[in-house]
C-alpha cells in the first residue's frame, strides 16, 4: 500500500484548502488563521448563519457544500480530527445573521465538545446558537452505547434541505426543528471491502480477510461489530436497503444518496443505485431526489454507503431548490 | 485486493448506465438497443451533434458530459474496450444536426476504428461528419510509434469549449477547426503509486514495487516506459508540469485540470492542483480555469494527470458559458 500524494510538510491539509480555494475563489474565501471556509455570496433572506465541519478526509464534504443555498461556513480539522473551537467560533462569528448560528454537527464525541465551547462562547458574545446534531448511522444504534448512532452520509442531505429553508428566511428555532426532524427521517449503513490507507502509516486502517466485507464501517475506519462473508451485489444492497428502512419511519417517497467511501468506481456507484431504486420501487417509495457520487468518504476506503430520508411535506421543494457551491449546483 | 461492487451478471456496465440514467433523467435519456446516451435538452442555435465515447471505467467521461452546452450524445463501450460502431452510428443519427455531427475520439486504435466505420456509414446516409482526435498524453509521444499520443484527461476541456462553441452555432467546419486547435494547445500526463483493480482478475492491473511510481501510466493501466523511485509532491508535480509545459505551445493563460485516477483523495488531489498553480505562477501563466477531481479515472487507480490547455483569443469565455451536464455544471 502506497502513502498518499501530501504535501511534504505537515500542512497538507491547509495545502489543500489552499488549492481547493484557488479553484473555487468565485464562491468561497479562505480564512487562514484560523482555518475556515465562507461562502462570497449569500441570499439576502437568510437570517441565519449555518455551518458545519469535522475532520478532514471527507472531501467534498463540508468545503465543497459552502456557497449559495447551502453552508454559509465549514471549519475542517486536521484528517479524521475534529477542528479546534477557535476555528468554530470565529466562523460563526464571520457568517452569523440576525438571527443567529446554526450548527449542523454529526454526532462524534470531538466534534459535539469542540462545536459545544464554541457554541458557548458565541452565546457569551450575545449570539444566539442552536445546533442540529446528525446521526444517522444504523451501524451503531445500539442500547449499550451512550453515544449514539455516528453521523454519516444524511448531513448532505440535511444541509441542502436546511439551505434551501434558510434562503426562504425560515429563523433559527424554524430551521433547528426542521434539521432536527429530517435527521430523524434519515438512516444510512455503509460497507467497505478494502480499508483506507492510514494517513498516519501508510498503511490500510484494518486488513479483512479475502471474499470478507465490514459490514457497518465507519467514515474514520471504526471497524463494523463483525466483518460479513461476500453475498452478491444484490443481495448485499437488498440487505442494506431492508436494514436502513427498519429503522427509518414508514414513507412514500424519499430521497437516497449512495456515497463512495473514496476508492469506489462510478460503475459501482450506479450498480449500486440501480438495486437501491429497485428495492424501493418493490415497496412502494418513490424516489424524489438522489445522490450518487463520492460525497462524504473515509479517504480512499473501497466501500460505499446508502442513505435513506423519507421526505415529509414541502421537503422535496427544498431539496430542488437552487444551490451552488464547489460540487453541489441545483 | 478485493473484487469490484458490480451487479453479479455481465451486463454489470449497462445496469450502471440504468443506474444513471434514472439518477439524472432530467438531464439524459438512455436508449438499451443499442447502447447510448442524449442529452434531453440542447440549445436551439446548435446546428451540429456533439458526440464522444469509448470505453467505460473512466466515468464521469463521458456520459457525466452529456447535457446543455456540452455534449449531445455519448457512446459507453465495455470496460476498456471501444463501443461497436453500430452504437456510434445510432448515437450520432439520434442527435445530428442540420450541419451533420461532430465525433470527438480520444487516440486509441479501438476507438479510431470503430468511430470510423460509423462516420462511413453516416456519410453513406448523407449526414456531415467530421472528427477531433484528442491525442494530449505526452508519455506516449515518441517518433518510435505510429499511434501517436494517447488522448486523455484534455478531451474534457475539448468538449466544454465545443459545446460552448455548438451552443453559439459555429457550424461543422468552424467546431473541426476549433476541437483541433484546442487539441492542439493541450498537453498532459499521468502518474500511479497503485494499479486499478482489473475487472477481469480482481487483482491489480500490474505491480509496483513500494516506494515506486509509474510515471506516465495510461488510463486503462498501460504502463509506463518506466517506474522512478518516488520523489516528494512538490517535485513530483514540478516534474510534470515541466515535461506538460515542454510539449506544449507558450502562453500566458491556461486551463488547468488536475485529474484523480480513481483511487485518489480530494486532498491528495487539491495538494497537486496547489503546487501546479504555483508552478505557473513561476513562469507568469495565469489560471483562468480550472478543473479538480475525478474527472476521467482508470477506474481506482490512485494516481492523477495534470493537464494544461494554453489558451487562445475566445476560449476562456467559451470555457466558463453556461453547462448542465450531470457532473459539469456552469
Amino acid at each position: 500500500m502506497a502513502e498518499a500524494f501530501f504535501a511534504s510538510g505537515a500542512d497538507y491539509v491547509d495545502r489543500a484548502l489552499l488549492g481547493f480555494a484557488r479553484d473555487h475563489g468565485d464562491i468561497v474565501e479562505l480564512n487562514q488563521n484560523p482555518v475556515y471556509v465562507t461562502a462570497v455570496n449569500r441570499d439576502p433572506r437568510r437570517r441565519v448563519g449555518i455551518v458545519s465541519g469535522g475532520g478532514s478526509g471527507h472531501e467534498p464534504m463540508h468545503i465543497g457544500l459552502v456557497g449559495t443555498g447551502m453552508l454559509d461556513a465549514a471549519v475542517p480539522g486536521k484528517v479524521f480530527a475534529s477542528p479546534h473551537n477557535r476555528q468554530i467560533y470565529e466562523a460563526s462569528k464571520a457568517v452569523a445573521g440576525p438571527d443567529g448560528v446554526l450548527h449542523v454537527v454529526k454526532n462524534y464525541t470531538g466534534d459535539r465538545i469542540n462545536f459545544g465551547i464554541a457554541a458557548e462562547r458565541l452565546r457569551h458574545d450575545g449570539i444566539r446558537v442552536e445546533r442540529v446534531l446528525v446521526d444517522d448511522d444504523v451501524a451503531t444504534e445500539s442500547e449499550q452505547t451512550a453515544t449514539g448512532r455516528r453521523g454519516t452520509g444524511a448531513t448532505v442531505i440535511v444541509e441542502k434541505i436546511l439551505g434551501a429553508a434558510a434562503d426562504q428566511g425560515l429563523d433559527l428555532d424554524g430551521l433547528t426543528e426542521l434539521g432536527r426532524a429530517v435527521t430523524a427521517r434519515s438512516r444510512s449503513v455503509a460497507v467497505a471491502s478494502v480499508a483506507h490507507t492510514s494517513h498516519v502509516t501508510g498503511e490500510p486502517g484494518f486488513v479483512l480477510d479475502p471474499g470478507q466485507l465490514e459490514y457497518g464501517v465507519g467514515i474514520h475506519g471504526e471497524r463494523a461489530q463483525r466483518s460479513i462473508p461476500r453475498p452478491p451485489l444484490e443481495e448485499l444492497v437488498d440487505r442494506m436497503v431492508a436494514d436502513v428502512l427498519a429503522k427509518a419511519p414508514a414513507g412514500d417517497s424519499a430521497i437516497v444518496l449512495v456515497n463512495g467511501l473514496g476508492g469506489t468506481t462510478g460503475i459501482e456507484l450506479y450498480n449500486v443505485f440501480a438495486r437501491t431504486t429497485d428495492d424501493l420501487a418493490d415497496r412502494g417509495i418513490a424516489v424524489a431526489g438522489s445522490l450518487v457520487g463520492t460525497w462524504s468518504p473515509a479517504l480512499d476506503m473501497k466501500g460505499f454507503s446508502i442513505t435513506v430520508t423519507m421526505l415529509d411535506q414541502g421537503w422535496a421543494g427544498l431539496w430542488h431548490a437552487p444551490a451552488w457551491t464547489a460540487v453541489l449546483r441545483k
